[in-house]
């Protein structure tokens, strides 16, 4: 289940502190120019060390060790690899006992029976939205005429969000925000009724994301604070264009040629510095639970180029679905 | 990708106005009593013909016609048909040339160069949440210790529902909704990272339904609004039992024991008595349209058993999946 | 794991003596011309009824419930029916306790636990293949430029085949044989390395195909007994023909434009007339078993078409997943 | 493509000649012990440097680089990896041109547009079998009560192989072979009617190991020839032991638990020192063919290994379903 797509297909593997995490692409076309530096701006892009993100800097280096020959990707899976380097595993062992609330801790700790790797969040980790990435860089090749951008609109109730970040990293406290796409440049009839509208393959995507817990497509949550004449997206042109886009550019869960827009919540980080409580499964009862390490006091900053590439995996795969 | 499911596994197939609708089952328990009554409450509660929805009235009766031997399941799938019977399909040739606004009508017919069965909505059609509903009986008869319950709690924005729905009827409009789902008694462990966490596969098939455009899990878009101390779910006993639920019972994107908690928005119907505009694909321009037959003014209001449907299939599918 | 193929998808359901068995075709191609007539031809070639098969006469009558409007593919999933008709199942009975040798019986009633439709094979029957060949015959409909033609080429090691059919039946025993297939006018470079080659999709097919025990591509086991220099296809031009066609049209797990051939074994109809033994559940002992019923002396002869039927899906489905 | 299963899921990437190989296995259980030396003794089954076998020598060291914890699996994705070191790249520049007989060079260059990386056979190559074995190795941990053993019983048409091999290898030539294997201690029940036969599952890998050509099942094709009194394996005990096994073990397509028994027929190698022709696609005509390098006289040799891998990945996988 650490597989997604039917033709464009990712497998995504790795631990936190383990050796290596990566991803595994099959079905990416042939002949598509690709070497190593095409991952830095995405990556660059999601690197912590900014205001707001954790002080854990990885160098993040890209390998691509299959599925390229001669500067071009050959029809072959292509793996790309990530060395973990700065890695401070003693931090997590208290949290076997104390499990961080709104964390995998627990989750974890009885789905696996305590076999699985703790350290970081293991496989949980928000590490692993770096191969995400990675396959989000080779999607857009393979999509070259559409362009997608995600920004963060809203940060804690905040638009204007630097104040309300500065707040929360001076209180050890975090803070959620809310990350809006639009994609350009979408082919009318991408999606696949009844269980494969892109509505369905945008959000089965977009809840692999780490702290995402809603999504909405177009006027999403408000479509339904509204009347239909307010709602509908009036057609006018024979290329589809509608006067409005409450629709979010997909109609009967497919694309009409207009912008594919929407919007993902993020909440707030779980692991935050304030004095927190918990139960202690070695002594059976609640306790205080401090905790110590690195990390977002606004994960949502990070989240922008995440969903871009969620987004271009995606369609990726629909275009080639279509064809 | 008329197919959802990994072991319990149901297809769906039909048109609004075809001979037929129906669904097929696979990886169901063998041993399971089943016949055409258990059906009976669920399509009852989908059923037109209430205040604010369609007068189509159709029987709606079920036919079993593989899968079930002496009153019980038996392990090879099961197929489910509904025959259409009220059909009155006059009524849609006009949107061939007049395709309705938020309407599937101009996507279908570019997706399927003209050759869809436009009638109804075809297989686009609402009516297809019917097979929907009959899976999800079964599905419900697989883990019979969860307790699932949607309903509706807003229309127009407003939590008093009544007056807005029948404003809206009065007019020839409609107006969108939000269902609630809660879903409790469901064990600890459900779930898959990396990409098929719970909230992505019940976001997957939420979508699967006409008419949705968001989804949010436990505090949802709130939660962007949040510091994280406020968010975070105290855990206060052995079993994962938390003083708050903002994680709507799933963190990591598996289930952490609580109760299983998401929110769907539901647009206004699309097809609306009120006069509207379209672009004229015959006359190539903009022109007045005027919708006619039988329609929901607030389709939210057939919604909920719909989304205990879609709910139960998919923690049918992790518990198999778990064993 | 009632369904197959990637793009092109069939789910096949019903049982033997139930009310109807039937297919389900997710991902054939729009506009196709498609009526019930179209599939006689192929039903009639593995109808029962001649010298050497059972007397079961139904009259496989085809129904479309889904997926064709004014006669032609929509693009939506299409349902074919068979209803069952002659049915005689108290024969059946018995087997409950006196599993028949080398049929499903025993293993069945294990599996699920004597829930299963035990009524002429259940869900395990051989009239499951007329619901195959139905989707064969529209997988045919998907790839007109490929010819495919099985037949019969041996029963009990004869390749003039009729005395030896001849001699089952008057014994009431019965008798194995081997089909062979081609396809011609084959593209270069259909199979997809590394787990779908083109034999491993055939093959997976072949042995649905109940009584199948063998298959061989090409010289196939007579390739085990061959040097490199005696088993090598020269390329003789630049279309990659083959001066001799040892690889039955496949090197590295894909097509080189050569025709496609391979044989399959069939085994010898486990329902003899003849008096065997098996154990008696109810008795605890060895005990005489005597099969009643209609069956065929050999059942290769009604396999052919069943043969060309899986390899049209599967190159329906190979040809899709290329474009 | 490069994916197979459904729960004990294996997606399999690299080349022959690039910088790894690799395989990546989703759904293995947690809690098994798992260590690099765990692979030894299967890598070193299928090495070369035997007689009849290639001189390439590799080292053949697998990391595990994720999924294992403090010595056990933790049920997150398990990665292993393969450097490739003895490379002579050089070899296989002329191929482009003049495309081996038999071989993959023709079709990888037509399906590909030639970017595939013709070296060594690319993503072809028998050495993918290495991670094959890798995963092979951690599916018999997950079935430790299942015993498997495959072997060669035959080469060029002789049970005793030794002096047919050397004969080969002293005229440049190469030879088949057919490996016979048999798995003891299944269980009732394994496989799933209608596609998913214990048949269907282990042919669709079996035809993935390059150079296999056919397969049978119990008596195979010899049931072709077969009478069905001679055939049928008559039940003699409760736990449905057969006096004779000519069904290898499986009925209708699921395990009986008798033994599980096949074999498969292994191709001579393709490439061969003996001077050959094939078709010049730069001069154009049919010219000679002199291939170099390091080649095996009988592949077969190497293959029993693989054929057990293949053999435990589908019975890991079976086993977990049937849960």
């Amino acid at each position: 289940m650490n597989s997604f797509g039917r033709i464009f297909r990712i497998s995504i593997f790795g631990e936190s502190h383990g050796a290596c995490i990566g991803v595994c692409i099959d079905g990416c076309r042939y002949g598509i120019e690709l070497n190593e530096t095409d991952f830095f701006n995405d990556i660059q892009r999601r690197k912590s060390g900014k205001h707001g993100t954790s002080l854990r800097t990885e160098h993040d280096t890209p390998e691509i060790i299959s599925g390229v020959f001669n500067g071009f990707t050959t029809g072959s899976p292509i793996t790309v690899l990530f060395k973990n380097e700065n890695i401070q595993s003693e931090d997590y062992l208290q949290y076997k006992t104390q499990p961080r609330p709104s964390h995998a801790d627990f989750v974890a700790m009885k789905k696996f029976d305590g076999f699985n790797d703790y350290r970081g969040g293991g496989h949980f980790s928000g590490r692993l939205t770096l191969p995400l990435i990675a396959a989000g860089v080779i999607a857009k090749k393979n999509i070259p005429d559409i362009n997608i951008n995600a920004e963060i609109i809203e940060a804690g109730g905040k638009t204007d969000i630097n104040e309300i970040i500065e707040n929360a990293v001076n209180d050890g406290d975090s803070v959620g925000g809310i990350i809006q796409c639009v994609a350009k440049n979408i082919p009318v009839g991408l999606g696949e009724p009844f269980f494969d509208s892109v509505e369905s393959q945008i959000s089965h995507l977009a809840f692999s994301i780490p702290a995402v817990k809603g999504i909405e497509f177009g006027a999403g949550f408000s479509s339904a604070r509204m009347f239909g004449s307010e709602h509908n997206d009036i057609i006018t042109d024979e290329h589809g264009k509608t006067a409005t886009n409450n629709s979010g550019g997909i109609v009967g869960g497919i694309t009409n040629g207009n912008d594919l827009a929407f919007r993902v919540a993020v909440k707030p980080t779980s692991s935050i510095m304030k004095n927190q409580q918990t139960f202690d499964f070695e002594n059976k009862k609640i306790s205080d639970l401090k905790i110590h390490g690195r990390h977002d006091a606004c994960i949502a900053l990070r989240i922008p180029v995440i969903v871009e590439a969620i987004t271009a995996i995606v369609l990726a795969d629909f275009i080639m679905l279509k064809k």
